[in-house]
């Protein structure tokens, strides 16, 4: 296990679930930085370990920095996180960020993308994560492909510009297709009607891709364009005019890709 | 069994779901209407029963009509339907039509929503299917209770009102979730990258939301108002207007309800 120590660079929903599953395959985390001593402490506490605010105090004796931080973020502290760690691997988890960002900074380097949707208040099955690996060259991959083989079987290798790719799709799959659910609990709460009843339709909806095609698999009145059904439901949206107008162009969209 | 000889008027998904499912609980199903002769003789050959195209050639001597059709056509033929049927109970399984439809044409008559998306090429289980029922008075709404409770255990009452809400509340949950999946199959397709990835991701969000509320459950971008990362991402889109501006739309509701 080559990249066994390991210093957790962000303290945020990635950080944390990957902190606590590197901690359970045996790797030793040393260290948790952020920004915000608040959240520094949180996850140090939760992983029994030490914490810091100041890029200075980052411990330089482990063997692999994980930063899992806002990408902007990320880009203003390579300079200084790297310094003084000529041997150390330095991975981000980002999926829209290329791995070039560490060239000319760190010697070896590297993502690993986990490509899930990750909340504090949720713990996660990571044998059920697909990971994106890609590296700086033939050692540092098979390095990073044996970490994140510990954590789940499903690992692959991915170039930054497939990884921006699968990023921006998993935007539409998990982050748009939960304000959908969103949107829908609000117009439940409305009308007095608990989520929980549509728990087996939303089931059925993600079951449903696992077999057909999802453009075989739609459904309702805008794939058949029931001009009745529609009239009424923008009629029954007209006091929330955010819901109607994204009814009204997710309903065309379907529509256009029939 | 009071209702256990069955016309089914339509033969479209849930038609053809509803029939194979009464069929299998031992109701005896007479016939399959459709206006169309493929869709008519298609549905009847699944369940081996007699069809026809003619308002006309409709067996008077069934208890219940189930009528599966679109909204439009459902209200233009109801006279003519329930004409020489005087004992027998008519029901819609529509979301968005009121019971009241019936009002005035049918002596008995109630809704038989069932809460699901219907595919042909996908076989459903009931025992995951809401079923909400409503009527012209008890006795019908007991036999149908008794008749949706030989399909699933989860059979509750609504009124057409709540109905509607509901029906609404599952366009969001359910076919524009499915939309999500369908962009995000077009990004991966143009990208070289299988829709299968995806899956895992997609099961998440979806039992995320047993545990969390959506609100809660929200990640990505968006809700973070991440400018890089979503700055990045409507470029990318620059050669796809529909999915840039559905980005754009479904991000900012995001964010403004975060």
């Amino acid at each position: 296990m080559a990249l066994n120590k390991v210093v957790l660079i962000g303290a945020g929903n990635v950080a944390t679930h990957l902190g606590k599953a590197l901690q359970k395959t045996g790797c030793d985390v040393l260290q948790v930085y952020s920004r915000t001593k608040a959240s520094a402490s949180e996850l140090a506490e939760t992983l029994s370990v030490a914490s810091t605010t100041s890029l200075e105090e980052i411990r330089p004796d482990a063997s692999l920095y994980v930063v899992a931080l806002k990408d902007a973020v990320l880009q203003q502290l390579i300079p200084q996180l790297v310094k003084g760690k000529p041997d150390a691997v330095f991975v981000h988890t980002a999926g829209s960020m290329p791995m070039q960002v560490w060239e000319g900074h760190a010697r070896r380097y590297g993502v690993l993308y986990p490509m899930q949707t990750f909340s504090k208040r949720r713990e996660v099955d990571f044998s059920e994560v697909p990971f994106f690996v890609e590296a700086d060259g033939e050692e540092t991959l098979q390095e990073l492909k044996e970490l994140a083989g510990r954590l789940s079987p499903n690992v692959r290798e991915a170039t930054s510009e497939q990884r921006r790719s699968l990023h921006l799709a998993a935007v539409f799959a998990c982050n748009f297709t939960n304000h959908m659910y969103a949107l829908c609990d609000r117009l439940l709460q409305k009308h007095g009607l608990p989520f929980e009843v549509m728990l087996p339709l939303i089931d059925e909806t993600a079951r449903k891709v696992h077999e057909l095609k999802p453009h075989e698999a739609q459904t309702g009145p805008a794939v058949r364009y029931d001009e009745n059904v529609i009239g009424k439901h923008l009629s029954l949206l007209a006091d929330d005019p955010e819901c109607q107008e994204l009814y009204e162009k997710i309903s065309k969209s379907i529509y256009r890709n029939r």
